[in-house]
């Protein structure tokens, strides 16, 4: 195999050179029949297991559980399950269902199972859990020869054991995992059986039978190659693991290869969004596991600077107290303890022996049965401090870090105040038309918050579990986020093909330990319409104390006049607004008709005079948010609850208020602020109403002013933000230049060379 | 003081042997004037302190203090707070302010302030803290005499440092406290000024001055009497705890002691509600432990047997998963950590040891620095494992307990499934019109839920933190509740008078492993219509697990026709129905005109086919809830939700459902059923559906024949449960003259002479 590794090293370089001539010529020449490879060459006996788990692993393992710590409780419990497992008869049966019926879910089963039971042999050592594989591998074995294509099969990505290729691939990874623990316990005949029965005809399904998926460049991709590489380390087939890293024709056009180079940005992130990237993470961080074992010379995790380490690194952070940011198609109740993240997470501290690791690990409160499992398990027992670093971060989004940004700004504890501000690309189908919509978190919980998808999974009676209508014409439209909605018409008009090929232009962002900025623009979403919106988490000093300030700054220019609207959905019960609201007491309507409106029904509407208009609520963590706007007095804001035109009550009854305005240009200013606190509990109830008493906005050529003075003991304290909204090389010019920004603000004059100046003017 | 004491017990013996013959004519004769009493005779410096914490409590916690364990902590951080307060000014401010501004807020501060530098003092002996206490205490001292009523007051409950006399109360309840701990730092003149400047006058003021409240048998009066016999024993003031114990008259007819007879029922029920329960429960508990140090003669908690006591464990057990049942005008997130019954838990497991309170205590996590506070640290700290045995139990309502009854209904552990069935007195001027409600929890959650009260505690903006308009207009009506409404008109049609004079009676109660039982009737909160409700929280099993399942049996009677209501607020997202909605999804108007209806938008309705109609969501908690009822085809399922002619958006916008019907005799006979899970983050779904397949209902006499069966692995499990609605009495009489009752149910013939019969049918 060493001979093969080091042909296939060079292989790669070569590949590598090629992609950068742009040189795709010769990939033909290689074409192979894997099909052609069926006859078993099997793998010897001394070199298993060897894939995610290795021979010194096991050793190490089978001495861990026989010290007392967590890794031996997480044992027992594990053997416990086996073995009342092995109580129970095997079951293959023929494929029927679709996803969530019986004989999906027998084969879904089927696959852990086979995979608990030979990790319980390799610890053991004893023969009952390897026969339990061998048996059911011998039953898919006499199945799988005479399965036609699934009767359930979706179109383009069709199974045979379950309704899509997707789920046969995921079996095979899982599957060839089991029987890499048990094979050296089989005798020949065994083996030739298994391998010919069932594993190389399902490698081959997944490969040669299914090129669209194997050589497509997307997640789906992913798990294929996985699959099939990893099948060609077990059996001994180079052939098998070529194709995976370099596709069928070995072209290096798709195959885990090129995957690694395209399906992330330079800072791991998944144009998906977290939760699709933590699923798609497990094909690579697995089969990328066993390539190290395998051919430790090519150095996997180091390809494309480390990309996969920071894939693992990118999806915890894309977490506020342990779930997922829930950006595009994304179920809320998704977060950083799922099994995908667990074993990237394991097989990172694997690698790195990175202690920040160790906090992740002891929140994920699951201990792998794995060699990189027992090495967490072990630094878990030390009971070292550790704690992840949850910053301020962009993700450039784009294979080439090109197409947008996602923002994260934090403040200093993972349960701090936290912006998502969402300049990205559109994430293919499963993205929102949501260009520039922030998400905001504070004290543990969503305070502006983001719908996420419409759908219940696996609940049959919710549209089979799968995506809801309302996930089309709600939780994708623009209205049912925080960004600018143009005459009732979603971003790009809705059409995913034009989101797509656009995406927003970060212009600048910043972090700094006074505050993190951003500003980002985007001039496709609407034909005529030019957008552009900076933020800022901003903490300032009142009365000694941090006070935590999110600054919002939307612009908008047409040269048409259009109805403007900037819907804000808050998490929580509405205390009060400093203006008069009309409420719709005995009759409520929808807001709109289509691009998401038909399902708001218009609860109140109001237009506050010209100054600063507040509405406040409180969140369930006991705090109270404030956001303040500068308003021109013929600006609406209208309050909505979502539900209308839900005949099935398949939307959460959540709230939200919008402004509204028409004009041609238009910039609103806003400011929301957590304060006080309701604690019905201890009975009291502290700063309800909002400490902000003035915001000014003015615009000075490349800057940004804004003024703003809250309330303290000594009466108010008034400060200025400076924004420069020059370019980077602009900025970089003016400090060679030695040139500054000035400004002038209350009579005062300012200069500057930085991003910024944030200035307390008055006590 | 001993002679006093024991003068007092014959005293008491007097009143309650007249109690009994009812003569209360005498206590005229006895009448004094407390204000003749104002001369000051100090109480001796050996004595002090001696009302909650003794000197013995004092000795053993200085020892505390020097040895680790969780006292010694608490000890540190109550001691770094109390440091940081005297670096402060000492602020005695005219009051102004109503209840939530600024110097009620200080006054209230106050009075905790000095009670914890007053426990330092003791504890550390360090003459600062007593310094601190006795400033603010000789600035009250110069303010108070010259203090006119309150500009705030309110009428017939009138204070001078607070807009209520109660607060005033409260405050001279710490305060007195605070006083015992340092009084033996001051010299004559310092004691003649507070005594004579601040602690008689408000002694005074809330005694002789207001004897309508002192006088009352109310929990307002429990707070003066508590205030004022407190007083009595730190300044050596007999007359004073005599008045106290049997109020200004010493007639017996008012009092401490007539409080213990009358406020709480034989079970230790306070008709309020636990919301009230443990409010009221601090003057109790804390007085009756000075009268435990100082007269221990008089076993006061033995008093009415052990009427405290049971008043404490009743209100812990008037709990589901730490939070209070929400009756009456109860606000939702109070719980058993509320500091009422971490200082009454703290009492009665100084008085009891009783281990079951250290699982409560931990649970309550928060250490008292006194003696019992001590005893219970010391527990915690040994670690001994601890389960408070929440079990169901009938809890009778009424000072002789003949108003009716709470009964509570649970499983297993604590955070099992448990049924509230109410049963109660209306409970005076907080009572809802909720004859005969319901609630239900399961893992940790409500499901079946009360709305409580409409009320956000101390938010301004929200009716000044008072009760809302809507607590009338929505939570207290009979609609808001899981209980019959006939003809849209509350129970009693919503006058508390009426209520006040009525109450259902207990048909039976009965608890074994099996099951919890109830039954209960009304035929008062209409004119012309009888209600009655059985209960039964029963778990069955089913392929060898324990499946449970709340019947529900409601019975209305009537000569005359009428529309019967029953509504259920559930707590979740609708998942399905297995019968047809026509759902408004343009326009929501409200369900009705008055009595809570026009609070309510009818979002679909439906007209079950006859048989069965099922109703099932989802709970936050991730399991799935059916409830399915008997139909007859003319019963119509209208779905609403919450937020109607709600102009300042204070109600939470919650869903329900009404069953309708309109007729003279009806019974709305239904089972609901937890099933299954919903693990969107693990990604499985299951038992999304119910396992309920059918459900009859039969009279046979007196008895009820309920047949059901459930899905199970073979198919179906078939059972009956008969229920034998014969009196007490006759129950008896059965098994005396050894006579059975005899029911049929598919074709066989079964008899049994208990209160009910389980059994099944067929695997």
């Amino acid at each position: 195999m060493i001979s093969l590794s080091i042909a296939l090293i060079k292989q790669s370089a070569l590949v590598k050179s090629i992609r950068r001539s742009g040189v795709f010529a010769f990939s033909v020449t290689l074409l192979v029949s894997v099909s052609a490879l069926l006859s078993p060459v099997h793998a010897s006996q001394s070199t298993h297991p060897n894939l995610v788990v290795n021979q010194q692993d096991v050793l190490t393992m089978r001495a861990a559980i026989k010290q007392p710590g967590s890794f031996k409780q997480a044992f027992e419990a594990q053997k416990a399950q086996v073995d009342s497992l092995l109580t129970q008869p095997i079951l293959v049966p023929v494929p029927v269902d679709a996803g969530g019926g019986y004989t999906h879910e027998r084969h879904k089963k089927n696959y852990q199972q086979m995979y608990d039971a030979g990790m319980m042999y390799q610890l053991t050592q004893q023969q009952k859990y390897a026969d339990y594989v061998r048996d059911m591998l011998l039953e898919y074995a006499k199945l799988y020869p005479s399965l036609p294509l699934h009767p359930k099969r979706k179109s383009r990505n069709e199974g045979k054991l379950f309704w899509q290729g997707l789920n046969e691939a995921v079996w095979l990874v899982y599957t060839i995992q089991a029987y890499d623990f048990i094979v050296s316990s089989l005798d020949d005949t065994q083996r030739k059986t298994i391998e010919t029965g069932i594993l190389l005809p399902v490698a081959d399904f997944l490969s040669v039978q299914s090129p669209h998926t194997f050589n497509k460049v997307h997640n789906h991709g992913t798990w294929a190659t996985a699959a099939v590489g990893m099948t060609g380390f077990v059996l001994d087939k180079p052939e098998l693991v070529e194709t995976a890293l370099l596709d069928l024709e070995k072209s290096g056009k798709g195959g885990f290869l090129r995957q690694l180079d395209e399906l992330f940005s330079p800072d791991g992130y998944y144009n998906e969004g977290p939760y699709y990237q933590r699923y798609a993470l497990l094909p690579f961080v697995t089969f990328a596991k066993a390539i190290e074992q395998n051919q430790p010379e090519r150095k996997i995790f180091e390809y494309r600077n480390n990309i996969l380490l920071k894939a693992i690194y990118s999806t915890v952070e894309l977490s506020y107290n342990r779930l997922f940011f829930p950006l595009n198609d994304a179920i809320k109740s998704k977060g950083i303890d799922t099994t995908e993240l667990v074993i990237a997470v394991s097989i990172a501290y694997g690698l790195t022996a990175n202690n920040d690791l160790v906090d992740i690990a002891k929140q994920q409160n699951r201990i792998l049965l794995t060699g990189d499992g027992l090495k967490l398990a072990q630094a878990i027992d030390a009971n070292k401090p550790s704690h992840y670093p949850f910053i301020s971060r962009e993700f450039l989004d784009g294979k080439n870090g090109d197409e947008g940004a996602l923002i994260v700004m934090r403040q200093h504890t993972p349960t701090d105040q936290a912006i998502v501000f969402k300049a990205t690309a559109q994430g293919l189908g499963h993205g929102h038309f949501d260009k520039l919509t922030w998400q905001f978190y504070d004290a543990g919980e969503e305070i502006v918050s983001d719908y996420g998808a419409a759908r219940f999974l696996n609940i049959e009676a919710k549209a089979g579990g799968r995506y809801l209508p309302e996930n089309k014409t709600w939780a994708k439209q623009t209205v049912a986020h925080n960004t600018l909605v143009v005459d009732e018409t979603s971003h790009f008009k809705g059409d995913v093909k034009v989101g797509n090929k656009n995406h927003p232009i970060v212009d600048f962002y910043h972090h700094d330990d006074k505050l993190t900025l951003a500003s980002a623009h985007i001039d496709t979403a609407y034909d005529d319409v030019n957008i552009s919106r900076t933020m800022a988490l901003v903490s300032v000093k009142v009365d000694d104390k941090d006070t935590p300030l999110v600054f919002d700054i939307v612009e908008v220019n047409s040269d048409n006049s259009h109805q403007y609207d900037l819907p804000l959905h808050y998490q929580g019960q509405l205390i009060d607004s400093n203006f008069a609201r009309q409420a719709a007491t005995e009759k409520l309507t929808p807001l709109g008709k289509q691009a998401g409106y038909q399902h708001l029904w218009l609860k109140a509407n109001a237009t506050p005079k010209k100054g600063l208009a507040k509405v406040t609520w409180l969140n369930d963590n006991g705090l109270f948010y404030t956001h303040s706007s500068i308003v021109d007095g013929n600006t609406d804001v209208l309050f909505t609850q979502l539900g209308a035109n839900d005949p099935d009550f398949n939307l959460r009854n959540e709230h939200s208020f919008i402004q509204r305005t028409n004009s041609k240009q238009h910039r609103f200013v806003s400011v929301l602020e957590p304060h006080g606190e309701y604690n019905p509990s201890a009975e009291y109830t502290l700063n309800a109403t909002s400490n902000l008493e003035t915001l000014t906005y003015e615009r000075q050529g490349d800057l940004s002013i804004v003024g703003f003075s809250v309330l303290s003991n000594q009466g108010s304290t008034t400060f200025v933000l400076a924004i420069n909204h020059q370019t980077k090389n602009s900025l970089d010019n003016n400090k060679d230049n030695n040139t500054t920004q000035r400004f002038s603000y209350l009579g005062k004059t300012y200069s500057f060379d930085t991003r910024y100046q944030l200035i307390q003017i008055s006590q």
